[in-house]
C-alpha cells in the first residue's frame, strides 16, 4: 500500500457522515432540503497533472473539465465552482482567466468564490476547483455493481495518454491527441441521461484498469475485461497501433474522462440507443461476476496483467 | 494595484451568478429548495500562513478554523467539507489527519470528501478546504452597513499576530499568544446569533484596519475607527504594552478570525446582552458614516494610518 493509500485510509476513519459514501466515490451526495447536492475537489499539480508549457488556458480548462466528470458520473447537472488559485507570473494567470471564462461558459458553471494565495517564488503550481452539481435523478455509486452486469464504456480509451506522449515529444506528434489531453470533455449530458439506466457509474480517470478494478472492488465483484472490445480511435490506432500493447497501453493510461458504468444485460438495447441519440458511442467492454480480481482477456484467453494498470495513488 | 488585487477583478467579471456575490464576501451563498447555503474555499500554504516546524495538528486545526470563521460571518451552521491535501512526509500527514479528527469533532463537521495529490519533491504544502454551511437567518453580507452604524468587534485582537512573533522568537515566548496564532476559535455560535441583528458581518482576517477598510469601502461608507477602543488581552498588553504603536500593530496584525460587525446604535443594549450570555465580549470600535474611507482617531485627534493596513492581497 502506498502511503497516499494509507492517508486516504485514515481520512477515511473520518468520514463517518453517509453523505460522504465512505470517500469511496469520487462525489459526494448531500440532501438539502429535497434536492440531492453532489460535490466534489479536485486538485492538479504542475508537473504532475499539467505540464509547465502546457498553455494556460488550457490549464483552465482542464481543471474545470476534470471536476465536472466526476459531477457528470453522478448524473449531476453542474451548478456552481468555488476556485483555489495559485498566482505565479502575471500573464500565465492572465491567461488561465481567460481559459476559465471560456470553461465556465462552455459548461454553464457560475464562478461562486475561492481563494488565492501566491506560494513562495519557484513553487510549482497547485489549483484545486470545488464543483457543486444537482442530481435530477438517482446518483449512481461505483459500488453498485450487480453479478450478471456488463461493463460499458463512453467514447474512446487511451486518446490523453498518446496525447501526452506526443506533447513531450515521445512519440509523433498528433495533435487531435494532445486536443483530447489537454481539452478533454466533461460526458455531461451522457452522465445524466445514465443515472437512471446503471447500477454502477464512476469516471476514468487513472486508467480504465485500475478504475475496473475499483469498481469492482467496490461492488464486492470480480471483474472481466475483453481487452479487443476496448474502443480505440482511428488517431490512437495511426499512433500506436491497436495490438495487445497498444491496448493494454490505453486501458493503463488514464486521463479518459469517459464514464465507465455497468448495467444488467437487458438494458443493452437502451444503452445502444441513448449512445445513437448523444451521437457518442458506447462500448460493452467486459462483465461483472461473483467472486473478486480483475481479469483481461483477448482472442487467446486470459492474458497476465500488466504491472501498472493506471495512476497509482 | 497589486497583482493579486487585479487577478480577483478579472475574476469578478466572471462571477455573474448573484450566487457569488460579486466576489466581494469571503463567502457564496445559493439557494437550494429553500434552504441557503453558504459555501467557502481557503487555502494555507507552508511558509505563508503557517510555519513549517508548525504542529500539523495544529495545521490542520487552522484550515478547518480559517474556513469555518468565513461560515460564522455569514451565521452559517457549518454542515460538511471538503479536503485539498498535498502530501507529504507520512509522519508529518498521520499527525495532520489526527489534528483534523480533533477540529472535525470539535466543530460537528463532516467530512465529505476531497482530493489527494503528491506535489514534486520539496514543493511547500498547499492545502484547500471547502466548507459548507446553512444559514439559519439572515446572511449578512460586509456590504450592508448604513450610515449612523456603530462598528463592533468580538473578542480581543493582536493576540495572533502577537503570537506568530513570539513563535518565530521575535519576542518573548508566550504560550496564550502562540495558542492564539495556532489554534484559532471561528466564532460561530455568535456568527448565528448576530446574524439577524447587524447590518454588515465579516471576520478579520487579514488585519482590523484592512478589513474595516473593505467593509466600509464595499457598504459605500466611511469608517471612523477608535484606536483606544481596540479590545486587547491582557497577554497583548504584556507581551507589547497598549500604547499606540501597540494598538496600531495589532490593528494590522490579522489572522485574528474575530467578527467586525456594524448596526444601527439602538441595538447596542441588545448586542451587548447577547455578549453577556456567549460569555465572549464585544467592543464598540468605531462608526460608519455617509462619505468614503477610513479615519482612525484617538485621545490625540485623527492619526496618520499606518504604512501597512494588515495583510495585503
Amino acid at each position: 500500500m502506498t502511503s497516499e493509500a494509507a492517508f486516504i485510509e485514515a481520512l477515511r476513519g473520518l468520514a463517518s457522515d453517509p453523505a460522504a459514501r465512505g470517500l469511496i466515490d469520487d462525489a459526494a451526495m448531500l440532501e438539502v432540503g429535497g434536492t440531492r447536492l453532489v460535490l466534489t475537489h479536485d486538485m492538479i499539480v504542475e508537473g504532475i497533472h499539467f505540464l509547465r508549457d502546457d498553455p494556460p488556458e488550457d490549464v483552465a480548462w482542464k481543471l474545470v473539465a476534470v471536476n465536472l466528470s466526476d459531477l457528470a458520473a453522478k448524473g449531476a447537472r453542474p451548478i456552481g465552482a468555488l476556485l483555489g488559485y495559485s498566482l505565479g507570473e502575471d500573464e500565465w494567470d492572465r491567461a488561465f482567466i481567460s481559459g476559465l471564462g471560456s470553461a465556465l461558459q462552455a459548461f454553464g458553471l457560475a464562478l461562486l468564490g475561492g481563494d488565492t494565495v501566491r506560494p513562495p517564488l519557484g513553487a510549482p503550481r497547485s489549483l484545486g476547483l470545488t464543483a457543486i452539481g444537482e442530481a435530477t435523478g438517482p446518483v449512481p455509486s461505483r459500488g453498485g455493481a450487480r453479478a450478471g452486469d456488463l461493463v460499458w464504456v463512453s467514447g474512446s480509451i487511451g486518446d490523453s495518454g498518446a496525447g501526452l506522449r506526443a506533447a513531450r515529444g515521445e512519440i509523433e506528434r498528433a495533435e487531435a491527441l494532445i486536443e483530447r489531453y489537454r481539452l478533454p470533455r466533461p460526458r455531461l449530458e451522457a452522465g445524466q441521461a445514465l443515472a437512471s439506466m446503471v447500477n454502477a457509474m464512476m469516471d476514468v480517470s487513472d486508467g480504465l484498469l485500475i478504475d475496473l478494478q475499483r469498481l469492482a472492488q467496490a461492488s464486492g465483484l470480480a471483474a472481466t475485461l475483453e481487452l479487443d472490445a476496448i474502443p480505440l480511435s482511428a488517431d490512437y490506432i495511426a499512433a500506436l497501433g491497436e495490438d495487445r500493447d497498444a491496448r493494454l497501453t490505453a486501458a493503463a493510461a488514464g486521463d479518459d474522462y469517459e464514464l465507465l458504468f455497468s448495467a444488467p444485460p437487458e438494458k443493452a438495447a437502451d444503452l445502444l440507443a441513448l449512445a445513437d441519440e448523444l451521437g457518442l458511442p458506447f462500448s460493452r467492454i467486459g462483465r461483472l461476476d461473483s467472486g473478486a480480481g480483475l481479469i483481461v482477456s483477448d482472442s487467446a484467453g486470459n492474458i497476465p496483467l500488466p504491472d501498472r494498470l493506471g495512476y497509482q495513488h
